[in-house]
């Protein structure tokens, strides 16, 4: 092995300049010299590409891998098949753009005989992508929970201690944590956008954000928080793929945890991902949320993993049919008119479509009662017409509330 | 990429054909269809070799890689050592080996440019070998804090809800968690092992076995627990290395956690190591500890691992000074008479060898009290000093108790 002030140079090309792209430099500046005794090359920035100065081609052709920080669709998908197909390596960071155009992403890949990497695009620090690539690739993989948007985790985390939604949202904006426009992260989407990409490499099936049921918090209550805590649980942004049926669902949801659950400790905002095998049980991992420093350290790990020969494009698909209603258990919040039968007329309504209930509280408030349950697992669309044909009664005085809950029962 | 009916053979010889052995022969048969579809190669099972059947040399010749079960030293290092100067790539699960014999591994793996792959021996099911070995180049870790043996978090765990030290043994051993004979395990041995191998990756220092100072469990006293929950902390068995004025440092001890690390909710039989890094604060990963099929799923894993060929041997070592005395604070438990002047005595004492005390409880419990302390960070040696000292004067009853703690403030 060379030592290493004589190591090569192993040029690398950014695409990006912001916050991630000068962390990166940085920090890969920082570690060359012990890349370099590793691996026997040193990684050097070849060049930079901005919206004002750097020719892509010109960093193509000068590059050993490129890695990409543009963010967006478009130029970044263009540049990433272009550097492909001129059989570069390459490393992303983009989840939008592996969670749309995933699959001509890794076909090109394959095609091409060159690596793409993205352990970036979800996560965080933590190393979720490689552990689902390589360690698990060995183990069929039934389920996985993860909390993958630290924006949402840290607005709960907040809600949790008092605050109210827009309290939650005023102090992330505050920590640097949440943008000024949230909407992507509120929403569900940022999340529902990363199941997608890690649904893909635990189960090999092609999942599209658009395949991807999300719901965000955005419309969460404290009155939510507080019966959580009265009912043992946690509240947390859960999103989940798992075999079902012999299909592959893929959705995201606020979800009510049990307090034994590996993700109902997660706070702040931290991301975390629990794997689920019959080989092994579970395996949770959980880090920071992405900051810039972190998914500089995320994509320089692509980077020495690319050096070091190790990756590969994901496996060809193998297509299991998506399921959009799966079974779960709920919570159900409704503001009544308090006087005799409706509690009555309630329990028909779900009996009728086969919700069969594990818990209920009713609270008097006045001439108004509050009623709050936990069913047992039912399928989706059957307590979405429950609840529809509740909300029509008139004596429920707002809009009744789900919220998915996971229980130790059948976690 | 071929049909997966005509992919080549990868040969795997496996040496041992205990549990382990046979729930990898297991699970290599159930995967070899799906990981011939990843890697274009079928693996298989070209040979084993027990105590009563087959030949070293053949299995060798015949192999494409050798997966060593056998455990203890000898045979399993002259095997392995035969394996890699023959040009095989190998996978190992042997902890105690690679604790002790590690370097020599290396070297000859390094020499003749083979794959040493050992994810099995550390953690279970959870993949922390893997992560520090690639990961993780890309960034300068500062410390690691493991719970890296399963049996003793079980035993502990049963101690929290109460059980004696034998009780929770007992239980451990009728759950199959502990050994008839567990003295590896509760001594604290075993983990250090673990720890000696995890400091390797993180921290490029090569540590013998015998360079990590270990205490174990079975001296804690139900009272110790229940301090703990008073105290508001969790105990486990805890290895840390971590980087300490230039030099490392690598132990083994029974700590108190603060209720919010991430160590202090895992339960029962789980592993969970925590790595912090300036970079990215802290990631966790946790995990069933390890079983028969976890191992053999971990083994397998580095199988595919040497197929996908990412595997490298770690780096040429680079040694940091091995440090003994580190700075901890402390749990101290006395039982003196209680009489005037005791208090005073003790903290004499403490103030002499510069301990710091944190917060006092004394009790009294008829003629004699109990003090419990917690002291601020301290040298080990100089509080090693004090409680030798305080535990000679004539109103103290029994042996003084000391346990390491982790706070908040300085995790």
């Amino acid at each position: 092995m060379p030592a290493e002030g004589s190591a090569p140079d192993f040029k690398v090309g950014v695409l990006g300049h912001g916050t991630v792209g000068a962390a990166f430099s940085d920090l890969l500046e920082e570690r060359a010299g012990e890349i370099a005794r590793f691996n026997g090359r040193r990684p050097v920035i070849s060049g930079v590409l901005t919206r004002s100065r750097g020719n892509f081609e010109e960093i193509l052709a000068d590059a050993d891998l490129l890695v990409e920080l543009m963010g967006g669709i478009e130029p970044a998908r263009e540049h990433l098949l272009s550097a492909m197909r001129a059989g570069k390596d390459v490393v992303s960071a983009n989840k939008q753009l592996l969670s749309q155009h995933g699959e001509e992403l890794f076909e090109t890949a394959r095609e091409h005989g060159v690596r793409l990497r993205f352990e970036a695009a979800v996560g965080g620090a933590v190393p979720v992508v490689r552990v689902l690539e390589e360690s698990l690739s060995a183990t069929p993989i039934e389920r996985i929970h993860g909390i993958v948007n630290g924006t949402t985790n840290f607005i709960l985390t907040e809600m949790t201690r008092g605050s109210s939604y827009a309290e939650g949202l005023a102090e992330a904006q505050r920590c640097g944590y949440a943008e000024a426009d949230p909407s992507d992260d509120v929403s569900g989407r940022d999340a529902a956008a990363k199941m997608a990409i890690l649904a893909r490499l635990a189960f090999g099936t092609p999942v599209h954000l658009d395949d991807v049921r999300y719901e965000g918090i955005d419309h969460l209550h404290g009155d939510d928080l507080q019966y959580a805590r009265e009912l043992g649980l946690g509240l947390k942004l859960v999103g989940t793929a798992e075999r079902r049926d012999g299909g592959l669902s893929v959705h995201v949801h606020p979800t009510f945890l049990y307090s034994g659950h590996p993700l109902s400790s997660v706070s702040g905002s931290f991301n975390a991902v629990t794997v689920e095998s019959q080989t092994f049980t579970e395996i949770t991992m959980s880090g920071p949320g992405a900051g810039g420093l972190q998914t500089a350290s995320a994509v320089l790990g692509d980077v020495v993993s690319v050096m070091t020969g190790g990756a590969r494009p994901p496996a060809p698909p193998l297509p299991l049919r998506l399921i959009e209603d799966v079974e779960s258990a709920y919570y159900l919040h409704l503001d009544v008119v308090d006087r005799p039968g409706v509690l009555a007329s309630v329990m028909q309504v779900l009996g009728e479509q086969a919700v069969s209930i594990r818990s209920v509280v009713q609270r008097g408030l006045g001439e108004n009662a509050r009623l709050v349950m936990v069913t047992h697992p039912v399928l989706d669309s059957s307590l979405r017409v429950a609840v529809e044909e509740i909300g029509e009664f008139d004596f429920v005085r707002s809009t009744p509330r789900t919220i998915r809950v996971i229980e130790e029962e059948y976690a």
